[in-house]
């Protein structure tokens, strides 16, 4: 197992990540929808610097690429070890799945000082991630009539993930079972991660979908019959509140607005239980420049100010259904939250 | 007056439309923020040229162009202007303004057959304009309290209208009063009139302005006071239903459900009242492209769909106030419209 090409492929012919035996093959995410091409790290600082430089994006990716690090980083000495848990925790530092799947390689070495070991942790990881999306696939599809039209925001999919996707798993899994009739997805700006990554997948998979701007969401609910929202999550509070891509609130009011259900879907490893609700969760605000340029070129004047947060808090009461891979938490509350997360 | 310099400047720094003896001097839209260029028009051909080329937008600047263009026709022969008044007609064929000024300079023709006519009446379709525009931002600028932190959408300023602008008018006179705090201005997908124009006429006259996605509505009005969301319309049915461009219905239904009121500006020619309710206004939907596309470089697959509407409709019952130049329709409704359009 440990020498064949390893890929989230289950359900999904996106292959982000691929191990090969002390390689890992990294599709180049920055050169979507124009290029297919791969990347390959045979280092743990190879692998810090694709995750650096958004080769690979999207949490749960990253949690899998920097296991890998560690993993091509044991083939060497207990110094290289050391040295790569410390680039790769430096190379995107705000990510929560990162340190995460560190500390899990970190153990592992610990205990072994075993390459073979940290191989099969690495996969290990990847596997899980990939399980828990299938596991919640099931369970968002089934609360999907037959003949759904959904529109989903940002990505989710295998690309972001170790396989499968969280939000965009659902849709696959639902789409594959003859539920899913039509889909919308946001081009999400100012990254459009719809319109280069998520447009991607679909068109891929044969998807029937169509690309709207993020201000068009209340027109196509209040003109068409839109049955749910489907998203992904960044961190969940104790109380349900949903912090997610910038633009995810916007279309959790609309859709209550307009009768569209609203469906966030991640594993329970993204509830913060130290968060009461959703004010305690921080809001990143980046630079101007992602809105006030494209591709480099000035889009507003040199100079204009802008409001650039990375996520918004969609409070749980504009939430109708919260999908972890231990079960579906309806209308969430302390309480609904409690019952799924705390008892396992 | 004739041979005066005219040009849309009152209350304005900006200078969109400029008319000089025989020369109409249009600012180069399609190249802001980056440069001012202006373009001379000596023909009519060479302004039905430039409202094709998108030099010149707005559906009211439309319209003024389109007048002068007619009055450098009438330098001519009948004959000339009889194929102004063609080529003028088709240069963007759903603009109501552009076929209403052409209609007003035809009968002046049809009456005097004089050059020197031709040009008062290009000259008072604008002041008119600009009048309508000044007169509306004071009725709007009265229903803002100072300290006001205020959100506004697309362009509606000096550089789509006569001068001064629409919504963007009254934000202009009411921070000249002392009332506006704060703008936030939204980029405006796909298009970018907020980033590129809205926020170049607001750094302009050092109105303090933020730049948001379309999509951070919902984060900006949870998480910070914001008293009014003030926008344009391009269609204004009997009920108070309103269309204008894709996004604003969206923002419409953010303002509701987090307290900020909703102001829609437009002069009275915008109401159509043969449309009695919103469901009966077309909306165009325009080519995928624009989506997938920016500046000719793919942002999204080759050959991915798209539902790309020029406009939405706001339902009047998310409207707070609608503007004209004869005063304000406070909680639109028939009746309320009528009192205010049909007694005139």
């Amino acid at each position: 197992m440990m020498t064949s090409t390893r890929a989230g492929t289950a359900g999904s012919a996106v292959q982000a990540l691929i191990w090969a035996p002390n390689c890992l093959r990294l599709l180049d995410q920055r050169l979507l929808p124009a290029e297919e091409t791969y990347i390959e790290c045979r280092t743990a600082a190879e692998t810090a610097a694709a995750i650096h430089d958004m080769v690979v994006r999207g949490a749960p990716a990253i949690g899998i690429a920097a296991a890998y690090g560690m993993a091509l980083a044991a083939q060497g000495t207990a110094e290289a070890v050391d040295e790569a848990e410390r680039v790769l925790a430096a190379s995107r530092p705000t990510a929560v799945n990162l340190h995460w799947a560190l500390r899990r390689m970190r153990d592992v070495w610990t205990h072994s000082h075993s390459a073979e070991a940290m191989t099969r942790e690495a996969i290990r990881i990847h596997d899980e991630d990939l399980a828990q999306n299938l596991r919640m696939a099931e369970f968002g599809a089934e609360l999907i009539a037959p003949g759904a039209r959904v529109l989903t925001h940002c990505n989710t999919g295998a690309l972001a993930t170790g396989g499968h996707g969280t939000a965009l798993g659902v849709i696959r899994t639902a789409y594959a079972q003859g539920r899913i009739a039509q889909v919308y997805n946001t081009e999400t700006r100012p990254w459009l991660q719809g319109a280069r990554l998520t447009a991607w997948e679909l068109m891929r998979e044969g998807i029937p979908a169509k690309l709207i701007a993020d201000g068009a969401a209340a027109h196509l609910m209040s003109t068409q019959r839109i049955d749910w929202v489907i998203v992904g999550a960044d961190r969940i509070a104790a109380n349900g509140d949903t912090a997610n891509k910038i633009g995810t609130h916007t279309l959790a009011v609309v859709a209550r607005q307009y009768g569209a259900k609203f469906m966030v879907v991640a594993p329970s490893g993204t509830f913060d239980l130290s968060c009461a609700a959703g004010s305690g969760i921080p809001i990143e605000e980046r630079t101007a420049t992602e809105l006030t340029e494209f591709r480099g070129q000035a889009v507003a004047p040199v100079g204009m100010a802008a409001l650039n947060p990375v996520f918004d808090v969609t409070p749980a009461s504009l939430i109708d259904a919260i999908v972890c891979e231990r079960g579906v938490i309806e209308t969430p509350s302390t309480e609904a939250v409690r019952a799924i997360i705390s008892t396992h």
